[in-house]
């Protein structure tokens, strides 16, 4: 048995100090990180995973009423609640664009962002709603059209991963072009561990992408995707290595991921490494290993990888 | 920095105007969907994930009271436990098949169910259980059997994911066989959620079957399993391409994944595709692509595959 | 259509015969369970998943309050939420422990545990808490240095998977540490079911450790690793082959997982086997199966190993 | 010390006896009640008191949604929340009124209700709804003007007792007249157990009513109430003596609670009992034992009433 | 205006010394009562008013399980429902119990209660709740008989208060007579705060007892109520005066309250007042102010005693 | 039968019209009381039932960590609990107290209060707070020594209505002092609910103070209560009638409620009504009406009034 053994039942120290001592050690902790990194500890301005997973769920609601609203929802009421739940999730919206905007001014030592900033990037986010289920009706209708065990529409909605992190990316894409990279990734991450597909916010996706099973797959930040892109589970597109700055740092923020073009197929556990192009209609095969360009309508197997480097 | 810069605070239009337009423009997309799908937005017949979770844990406590159930039952209370936990899953899962029914039914265009059905459907169902804690039982045996680490057949069922995948696929392949696949799917996407194991409910799996970490572990519809099948994280056992009808669709129903004998053991990262036959006793090595049925007693791996490739 | 036929409407039995019939089945097989396993059923000395939850949030809030802590906490009152949360969340560790502790007793045959021993165990994991924060910080660190997306170290704290495992982790493994595995196993699971990620409690994992995205990372119970090391999604540090005892059972508790040594970087999807070295500093390539030691600041990637096999 | 004494610790029965022979005791006395009452025991068929709990709050907050909705509701969104609101109250009512008009029927030994009759009277109640906000408006204002202590009209809404028992008779008040009385009744239970104001939902009451502190108020079913009545704690409007049939049971329905005229005042403690009139503008003091009719404008005082009693 | 002029903004003290200061003085205040009454604060054994009240919810529908328990329940059911719910109330009662006995243990300076105490007296109060329920349908159809605005039995156990309030009632007194009068006293003024009715748990009340309205009405603890006793609202059966002991304490426990035989009704409002006896059948009317006994068969206005005492 | 006709099933209206036709009726009736009331229905600034019920219960446990507190609170932890939970409370009471600002700046047509006002305002409010523990301790001693039924102080304090009203008085009327009316009625009006008990936040309560049973209990807003008063159930110290202003309106704010002296006890029932002195010592009898002052020691019965009246 490899269980290290039960230590002893040493005498507890007096009840009344031992609770101040870890108290006190772990204000010296904080304190130690907050001078290292010259941080006030004034207040906290960061976006709250609960909120957003909750406004996450009426978006969802608010785009699919019928579906993924409530059960009792008649259909001669879809509007009162579309609007209702719209205005409660612009409420929250508004507070945490609000807190990411204070923290960033904050993080870069700027000053308070104005009245009115929040609300205004709410408002264009609840504009951008009608697209964003456009995009999602596309990918519903690929994930139908492109997988032999569904059976219907509504069971793609209702069951498929993919769609519910396609669901998420799309809102969080739209979070992150208005500049709210914090609050975007929150998001993404919340159906990372859901779905375990893990698409950075910033990726490009086209119209029509279905992505299948689709657990382990990962999408980075600088990805671009055209449309009808079909993606299997373990798939990465990841970036090869990074240029880094004169401390050795990894240069933040550069084109650094796939561009995936039109009607690509790339099958489970495929691995497509740096800023290289899968021209459109390529297929990728199971778990290959790829960090070159392709051009249009090409077909790569494993077994052409490995002659490749054999 | 690659953050797209922050837009300017733009006036907002009138708030009064705002949301009523994005309702507008939500409400004309899906009655743009539903004219495309023939869909007449009639009334919400689908099956509730909330509520089919619930279902699930209850029937969880209830093939196993003194481990998965509530941590006060005492022993001389357990059948009073499982007969009121039984009974209320009952009311659930009979509604729930009553909307599966339903949504079916106009989806084909059929007539409305006859009454009786869901109850009969629920009912049979009922009388499966029994059955479906024997095959847990000899998971629960396998798991303790085959991994080292494991310390005890309640540790086994406590922690293990593989475990709990096998819990939500026994029932759910029970619900898929009476003929309810919609509500069969969420029950395995639950399972996937929370595990990353995607089973899909059609798949037939022999009693011992032992999937360890399981992460990313997919098995196919049609697949099927013998006794005490072995499985490590990131297999997939898939279709390699289906047959598709004259319009190009996928023809949705085909036998297209793999035959696992007895005892064959499956380590991590394998892919096995295709309506292929995996001899009793085999061992499929790490990482190995296979596309072609092995004899009993075979044993692969990814060196041989790169020999018979390369 | 692969749909199994809907069963027809059978007649019901009569309702009040059914349930208790199942209820009948049931217990028989838990009865036949207990009699192999020579259990009996008498009380229910599992730790709680759901308390377990809840007390690793608690702690997550203690560590770090003013990210993890209550949006609403100022920084003025932290030590008064610290001291209190670490108060209630000691309160249910005692009595998880008391639970394992009975539950290995009576799993032995020994006597009931002495009373103390549970309240001696719970003071010694709080007193390893100023430690863990610091480990924490300094993988904080390394996510913030190691991934050019990152763009502050809040950020990373509230999205990256992989430091939601490592705070579960380094719980877990002090919980292992203290002789609590079935504790600590639980804990780790809750962090697997949450990110993909599974780390057995067992692992000893140095400072400055960055997980990336992570799903499907497996690291098995005798692994260890040194300081900063960076692993990608899809690495598996796991057995080879286990000894076997003369019934043909794994011997559990044997060293059988790789050693990682200082600056290792283990790209997506390698697959590291058997209780192998890392030399400090190499970097294993993706995809890679390696299962052989390597020396400090080797570069092994899939080309090489191909090489070595073909 | 009147405490009984501790009983001695007798031996308890076989733990797995005890408990069903309660069971079968308790089953026992069930059969006979139904025996006696005839009644099958063949479902439930009643109104769930936690429901219509939550439609009276979601009424309440759509009848003012500004003061008693949701905190974070903005002016510009107030129609979809009230639209929502009531939808989904809708949905619950016509549940709830499905039940009671199952359960009459049943307790009748009539036919089923005709489908369709629950949504009609669930929709007339639904247009009855303004009219009743009108009347609750005439309410607020009284009680703002008739207590010097009230500061302002969102006061009197937010904090007087007597406002939400007015909120919720006016609604059970509509129920009743659909011939709902079992739901009405619950209505007005829930407020009698929220404020000590018990007005039975057969009670007509015309505008402007104040009821101050309120706790003891009784109100019967067959009282009326002209406008701008003023109603202090404990004051009884209630029946003298009932006629009864022949086996000497009360006849039920009969005329036989007091008429008030409008712009009477009846102070603290004040008894008013049998079909008897209160004359416009009559002052009824504290106190007052009174069971005969009283011209316009009377003041009547308990001197008064002992003088004609002494 | 009354309000008091708001106070001027003064300058907060230092927000890190503020609360410190406050927590401070509060523990010198309770550290003052602890050292007056003698108390180490030495944990808290006192019963949980929340767990109490979910225990009489689970007790009330075991009672009646088709009216007050799940709406979902079907009649088949019903045991099942009935022993779960039982079983998991008696966990809550026996560790209520356990509280109580070490405090009043502790209370006396006694040693701790023997173990299987609490398990013993449960299982004692388990075994009074058939004839908890046969007095409960005799008061549920004394309330049906002599009210006219009745319209079922179903109504009555649904909708008032009275029944309610003698529910909690024949629970608190069966605990009561178990000696558990601690746990007795929050039952009963949970259904006070409920019904606006305090009942005494040491009252001794007969089969069929009515309370119609009942808010205000009040029976003391050595009162002794017949067979169907009628009682109204703001009844009070109380104590006139009490001995007191040598130091002007008064004595505890003492027979004080009332003696009501079978078959007397007494209005709304009456005050009966010390250790007087209410002769068979007699009528109390309303307001009567009652402190001497009265032979069977006695009619009693406010009239009669206006003339006795003027 | 008086139950009114079942109406006859009446075609609905059609679906799609009837909500939205409601809905506009509604906002008429809103928009008809806005314009009389001048009020613009530009946002929500009330405070919150909900919140401020749950401040209130935080801050009870905090008061009395070990009695009202968590159940698993320990006596070493009792600081940092009471800290935490002061904290908090004070988090959302500053919030509540803006809003009452700004609704009374707006009612009045002033400026938006200063920043900072609310802070100072709950901070006075903190340092109150060991002030009215040590009144409460006073007034759990009256109600011990007070009644013959009570057990112990811990009995009194978990369950006597009267110490739950006067928690919550002695928390709203610092409120009250701090110019807070509206949210110190709030949590008057809370207690009034829970107990029966009406006591506005105004009056003025000395030291040791006992409510028995409590029910229908009414305290008036300039009432002023001298030390070691004993009230019971139905007693009112109201006002008899109030001077009005020009247009008949009452003038609000004026003394017009009873001065209660030191050790002065009213019994159940009496009424005390005007700007009149009880003298200290005195004692009122059951059902008593008063409307002038009375002398130090004086015993006021039923009888005696009569004979005044007569």
């Amino acid at each position: 048995m490899s269980q290290p053994p039960a230590p002893a039942p040493t005498p507890a120290p007096a009840p009344g100090d031992e609770l101040p001592n870890v108290v006190d050690a772990l204000r010296a902790v904080r304190a130690r990180w907050r001078e290292t990194h010259r941080r006030g500890g004034d207040g906290r301005d960061l976006p709250s995973r609960e909120l957003l997973a909750a406004m996450v769920q009426s978006l969802s609601g608010a785009l699919f009423p019928m579906r993924l609203g409530p059960p009792t929802l008649r259909p001669e009421d879809e509007d009162f609640y579309v609007g209702h739940t719209l205005g409660a999730a612009m409420v929250t919206l508004r507070e945490q664009i609000a807190h990411e905007l204070r923290h960033d001014a904050r993080q870069r030592g700027d000053a308070e962002p104005a009245p009115g900033v929040a609300e205004a990037l709410a408002s264009r986010f609840l504009h951008m709603l009608p697209r964003v289920r456009e995009l999602l009706d596309s990918d519903v209708l690929a994930a139908y059209q492109g997988d032999p065990a569904a059976r219907s529409v509504d069971e793609v909605l209702l069951c498929y991963p993919g769609v519910r992190a396609l669901i998420s990316h799309r809102l969080a894409h739209e979070l992150y072009r208005l500049g709210l990279p914090l609050i975007a990734r929150v998001v993404a991450e919340l159906a990372h561990a859901d779905t375990g597909i893990d698409i950075h916010p910033g990726a490009t996706i086209g119209a029509g992408c279905f992505i299948d099973h689709g657990t382990g797959v990962v999408i980075g930040e600088t990805a671009v995707l055209g449309e009808c892109v079909r993606i299997y589970q373990n798939v990465t597109l990841g970036a090869k290595s990074f240029p880094t700055d004169g401390d050795g740092h990894p240069l933040k923020g550069q084109p650094r991921h796939p561009v995936v073009e039109d009607e690509v197929v790339i099958y489970a556990g495929a691995t497509v490494l740096g800023r290289i192009t899968l021209g459109r209609g390529s297929v990728i095969g199971g778990n290959v290993w790829l960090t070159r360009s392709v051009p249009p309508g090409s077909v790569v197997t494993q077994a052409d990888m490995q002659s490749h480097t054999g």
